[in-house]
């Protein structure tokens, strides 16, 4: 088969060759996205798991229609309870409660108004009845699709206002044909009540994924990954070779996650407070708090990446002067992350320990030690010249030359000078992260 | 009335009271709810028109219903439009369109793979047909659900994967009982076509709403915002009496805006891939782009953010000190601030002007001229020491004092240095956003 691939072989040769490159190409991208799953899978195991109880949910869920008694029962309706598992079953408990209980609201509330606006459509004569029916639609359509828009109502109600929609408009068209509405509405919400109940109960006892224990976890997570980062940024900055499994590229980079971390945190706080009590967390857990210890992270996270940029910045300061810092530096980052590890560590296990107090206590101190370094810094750099130009030069140039060699190493000091105080605005913001894990603790209680 | 609002009245009175007060607590709540509508609605009556266009939509395919013809035709699958007049249309042409695709995609996909798995369970007598059916429910659910956790799937597919997961229920579960499932599928896929294209028409034809075009407007805006915020800050750091208007609450925290905008920027830029050649965009303008250039304008307010902090810092260079960069520095403030909203201008117009390029220059001139400033500044502080000092001291004493005054000018300018540097650092991201918008310029050529 070589053969074919010669170019020689003319027009045929080239087509085969064409296609035979079209379908490894195909197979190479299936593979690929093959392999892309399989790592997924790996990496999560929880969302297989997911996958699996969905599976389970619908199967069981069709059996209600194969089963003759239940058929007879609930008729075309049972289609109702398949449907509201697929769309109710998200991946996490707090999701698929909000889902359940928006979907049977909804549906309930917008059944009875239904019902109701028939019943007057009907006693109004055959001429209004058409009139009656598509006003009410299509002002309850556009109303609650603007409610969709105000946030309070977006956050909590956004999925039954949907299904209020649905169902207000599928009973009143449905209304003007079939007699039966009574019953169907009936039927119809006791399919939707078995469905979501099915779905609460599977989600909630078959391995459950708790949202608020997603956004706890979060949160102390993404506390880890700024220590990481920002222990990283510090000893590439001062080239601190006992460091090196530190300087890892995928470390420094940690505070972009932090960074993008809003949109997963406000859906999980929303999903979090329709969830019972579970673990260590009590039903109406301060979840909103969370989002308050995810904005003081993201704002310590800005922070380290403005110190990111000084590694990569033209103006760097002179190795000499980088090693009067380097020490008392290294001590503020490495104290800085390990106040940010402990934090982690209070918010995981929710107890607050000594050990807190006092890597804050040693921030502090060091933070103090740095900013009292960098007012003696260039008392000691005018003395090492004092020294060292003394026994070159006769007394009267000596004036000149200090303040030119000032003047020199003070420009060179200013991206020090800067990395050096972004670290000190670093620790006022752990500050800030400790505060708001602090008030978490004191809500909770 | 006011007799009833004295406690002496005893619980009786109480009680009334407290009813009254519920009420009037209700009655305000619902007042400040109807409030806040009506100020969203008059902020954007883009929202407004939106929900009359679903009311119109869901009142004109309720006709479809009301007509007897069609009734005889479609029969009870008319439901099947309504139903997806109001899952489907969304509020931008982008969203309304990929759920479209994606709905019809996805029922007819599932469809043939149900009727194809249907006939061979069929074929396989009665005992193994409940058996074939639950396995590849379970199967196609499972993996499917699977796919929805894949990024690329989800970016592009969700709605589809949902939708083929239900069909293919639906349609098995149905099977089983309902014989013309052939006719039945064919009319449920006729209604969600013409449920779908009427969504398409209405949203694309009534005042529409561009996905791509509220992501375009939104990269200019966040361009806007930062420049304001930038001006305010640099002025309010120098005191700037001149530049009062700029100094607003509001400028000042517009980059909050701009860092938590990604969210949107990537669901609008998910939505407008679909959609058609409109305005000045091509079909497939390059969106992710736009990704790109929100990502370099939130570097930007991430360092505009540590700027102003140096607003609050405790640590403040003395007024003096301060008055010695002011005017550079309120210069390289005002280019930044005018470059970034020339950007916006050009992503606004999609036109390059020559003042782009100009402003660009400009900013970085002002941003050399404040590198020398900030060499010389120690120079100039000396100096003016020397001069200061040589009148009141003894030539021998003079070493001594110049060192120290040096040491303490030093401590107390480091802010003013850092305040300084991050500026610059502001300016680089600035150039950073121009090379991104350049970059824009020549894919959408």
């Amino acid at each position: 088969s070589s053969e074919i691939l010669t170019p020689e072989k003319g027009l045929v040769g080239r087509v085969i060759f064409g296609i035979k490159c079209m379908v490894l190409g195909l197979v190479w991208k299936i593979w690929d996205f093959l392999k892309k799953a399989w790592d997924l899978a790996i990496d999560d195991p929880k969302k297989v798991i997911h996958c699996l109880k969905v599976g389970i949910a619908l199967t069981v869920v069709s059996l209600f229609y194969y089963m003759r008694p239940l058929y007879e029962g609930v008729g075309r309706n049972a289609m109702w309870a398949v449907m509201t598992v697929v769309v109710v079953f998200e991946s996490t408990v707090g999701a698929t409660i909000y889902k359940s209980l928006n979907r049977v609201t909804g549906t309930f509330l917008a059944g009875a108004l239904a019902l109701g606006i028939h019943w007057i459509a009907s006693q109004s004569g055959e001429k209004f009845e058409p009139i009656i029916m598509g006003a009410s639609i299509f002002l309850l359509a556009s109303a609650t699709t603007f409610s969709r828009f105000i946030p309070s109502v977006k956050a909590r109600f956004d999925y039954g206002a949907l299904i209020f929609i649905l169902t207000f408009s599928l009973v009143s068209v449905s209304g003007y044909r079939v007699e039966k509405l009574l019953t169907m509405a009936y039927h119809r919400l006791s399919t939707i009540i078995i469905g979501t109940s099915f779905c609460i109960f599977i989600s909630m006892l078959v391995c459950p994924v708790w949202a608020g224990e997603k956004l706890h976890l979060l949160a102390a997570q993404n506390l880890d990954k700024l220590a990481n980062s920002l222990q990283a940024c510090v000893a590439l900055y001062f080239n601190d070779d006992n460091d090196d499994m530190a300087i890892d590229h995928k470390n420094l980079q940690g505070y972009k996650c932090v960074l993008n971390s809003k949109a997963t945190e406000d859906s999980m706080a929303n999903f979090a407070r329709w969830e019972p009590a579970h673990g260590r967390f009590n039903f109406q857990h301060p979840w909103r708090q969370y989002l308050k210890i995810g904005a003081s992270i993201r704002r310590c996270a800005c922070c380290v990446e403005a110190l990111n940029t000084c590694l990569s910045s033209e103006n760097q300061a002179p190795e000499h002067l980088k090693k009067q810092l380097s020490n008392i530096c290294l001590r503020v980052g490495s104290s800085c992350s390990s106040a940010t590890k402990e934090l982690a560590m209070t918010l995981k296990t929710m107890k607050k320990s000594a050990k807190t107090e006092f890597s804050i206590e040693e921030l502090r101190s060091s933070v103090k030690d740095l900013q009292k370094e960098l007012k003696s810094l260039p008392q000691s750099l005018v003395n090492q010249l004092h020294t060292a130009k003394a026994q070159q030069s006769a007394e009267n140039e000596q004036k000149e030359r200090v303040s030119t060699s000032t003047a020199v190493s003070l420009v060179e000091i200013i991206p020090l000078a800067s990395f050096a105080s972004l670290l000190i605005e670093v620790s006022v913001r752990i500050e800030g992260i400790a505060f708001a894990v602090d008030e978490l603790a004191k809500l909770a209680d």
